[in-house]
């Protein structure tokens, strides 16, 4: 088949708010072929500055826009998507918001293909069968101690075995007030839940405070501390790591392609690697570096605050490995969480699990009234020649 | 005095061609402070999705643009430059694009505090007097080997005592023409010459192939071999620098912030570090790449391949360091290399070598008639609203 079309849309909630909640708006991508089969695809980045990507006029050989590369082209075969990845890659360079922007074509071609081959995308990677993950709902901290652990609760009256709880107050505090933080939310979760912490990266390159705090939070046993530093301080990573920390370091949601996260398992010493498929250039990067993790003997887990459409090319790339068993699963009332998929996202199961879908490409389709219901149209002149006006959908 | 405006300006020549010439558009960056003062600055990136990152609508509180973080805020001094650059980078954390994009406000930013201040920007830097670096032409290798030569005979012939030739057919033929390439090069520019061969990424991960072009292109006594390896393929340049090739192995310019050059100098075991002050986040990082690379005692070279205003914010960040001797030089004849300043750029002396400037901030001034020549309006509206509409020259 031959790719078509590659129609992008901005959505977004009429009011965004100033909290670190990734699920306020998103760019999602269709690509459809010349035999009616379509794909759909997400980014998690800037809506506007991805989709200019797209569209961008030509500035030289390694300065070329994603349509240019893909429209038009052959997809019959997962080495096909291989090879169209690379393409894009080629033609765009030195386009640094590269990554993130064909994330969201590389996962709907990976659907696309998928449903063409009436496959699955793990099967395409792949893996023979899949396994059920734990999720681990994905929320920020109260603005107090109390409001966490409210939050906590509702968390586990909800029925999560697992939370992870970032960003807020964290860090932006006293020491104390950090401590408070992470033993509200252990007490409203309960002792047998798994407790994560994301600093959201408050530390910047003071490894001393973030080995300080990891000591702090052991006495709750937390599964991880993740993101204490900024993921460009890769040496501050190995300060800390190399004073072998009471609880596991996790980080990776920072690293826009294949060498970032490498280079933070290889020389950053953490024990998790947290990646985005949306933003670490889709699916085909992104079973690289968890290729790469098993290698490495490193917990691959999916960064994930967008929709269950993301939430499923997240899970495929590492549904067929069995020794890698959390997953994030955005806990957000949003309705571009779970409303932006039809008729159903990754639900939770009897057992408190999440099964991978086992029907051809991602397994999840767009809904697409709330597509129409946030659609932003946009509109991008140079020259006044009009380079993108957001289609029908 | 307080940042009043930020104007961006998408030029570009009439007809752009597919060939590895950075100098055929830019995006240029006026900031205005309240006092009437001004500053430029330069990107080497896409312009459209530079400019999107300046006024891309909130995502949440890590995609916040760059006009956001900086209209309003106040610049007295050299910390207040590295203050709102940090400031800019906590706002558009998850932007991929922000290094590419916020480098030319952080070089305008410079540029101003400089006139402010009365001091050239290498003075800001904290050295006390600049050196004079040997310019070395920067031109794409013919399509074939006599075409290469007599590129080569003319840069001799304008006087250049050193050159690099790059790109085009390089990698694309035989081994036999690649060398043929590089023989017709020293040939061309004669012995006394230096002589560099940047092989534009051809070569993706295979460190065996750039190893015995390496070999082969030691006969002709290059000063380095740039890029044989894609930026992301960190390992392969370690294989490859691991083997001790005779010729030395340059690299950088893929870098997009500071751990990715880091990256390369202490993982890959690079030669010269190669960096773009348009890409790699402005003057702010390439001063902190260029005290590294001192520390790790490494040549830090520019990269350049846009306009004397680039090319004096890429003098500056390195023009207190004796030691980094070399300096690219574009040797194109696009009137957006030369054309965009005013009244001259940066000359090359009478004994060959280009001083940096002593003027207050960048010491050079931009053209406006060029500007508005090759000027490209732009007009970017989301939801209705217009976001960017290229202001007044």
């Amino acid at each position: 088949m031959k790719i078509e079309a590659i129609d992008l849309f901005y959505v977004a909630l009429p009011e965004i708010k100033r909290a670190a909640d990734g699920s306020q708006d998103t760019l999602l991508c269709r690509v459809r072929a010349d035999n009616g089969l379509y794909g759909w695809g997400e980014s998690d980045s800037s809506p506007l500055v991805s989709l200019a990507a797209y569209v961008f006029p030509m500035s030289h050989s390694n300065i070329i826009n994603i349509n240019e590369a893909l429209l038009g082209e052959t997809i019959d075969s997962v080495e096909d998507v291989h090879r169209l990845r690379v393409k894009a890659g080629v033609y765009g360079l030195d386009v640094q918001q590269l990554d993130h922007a064909v994330a969201a074509v590389d996962i709907a071609l990976w659907d696309l293909a998928g449903k063409h081959l009436e496959l699955p995308v793990y099967k395409m990677l792949g893996y023979e069968r899949a396994y059920p993950k734990l999720p681990y709902a994905s929320v920020l901290f109260g603005d107090t101690p109390d409001e966490t652990q409210m939050i906590a609760a509702d968390l586990r009256e909800r029925g999560f075995a697992a939370a992870k709880f970032g960003w807020g107050p964290m860090g932006h505090g006293t020491a104390a007030n950090d401590v408070a933080l992470v033993a509200a939310a252990r007490e409203g979760m309960g002792q047998q839940a798994q407790v994560m912490v994301d600093a959201g990266v408050v530390w910047g390159d003071d490894d001393a405070t973030a080995y300080d705090r990891a000591v702090s939070f052991a006495e709750y046993g937390i599964t991880w501390l993740e993101e204490p530093l900024l993921s460009d301080e890769v040496d501050a990573y190995k300060r800390l790591t190399d004073r072998k920390p009471p609880v596991p370091i996790a980080a990776g949601e920072g690293a826009d392609f294949f060498r970032s996260a490498d280079d933070l398992m290889l020389n950053g010493g953490i024990d998790f690697v947290q990646i985005d498929v949306g933003r670490t250039g889709g699916i085909t990067v992104c079973d690289r570096i968890c290729k790469r993790a098993q290698e490495l003997d490193i917990q691959y887990v999916n960064h994930t605050f967008k929709s269950h459409l993301q939430l499923a090319a997240s899970l495929h790339v590492f549904a067929g490995v069995e020794a890698f068993q959390l997953m994030e699963y955005p806990a957000g009332d949003s309705p571009l969480v779970l409303g932006l998929t039809a008729p159903t996202g990754l639900p939770v199961n009897a057992e408190g699990m999440v099964d991978c879908p086992e029907t051809p490409g991602l397994g999840v389709d767009v809904n697409l009234n709330t597509v129409r219901e946030y659609l932003q149209p946009v509109k991008i002149e140079v020259a006044g020649k009009v380079l993108h006006e957001t289609p029908a959908v």
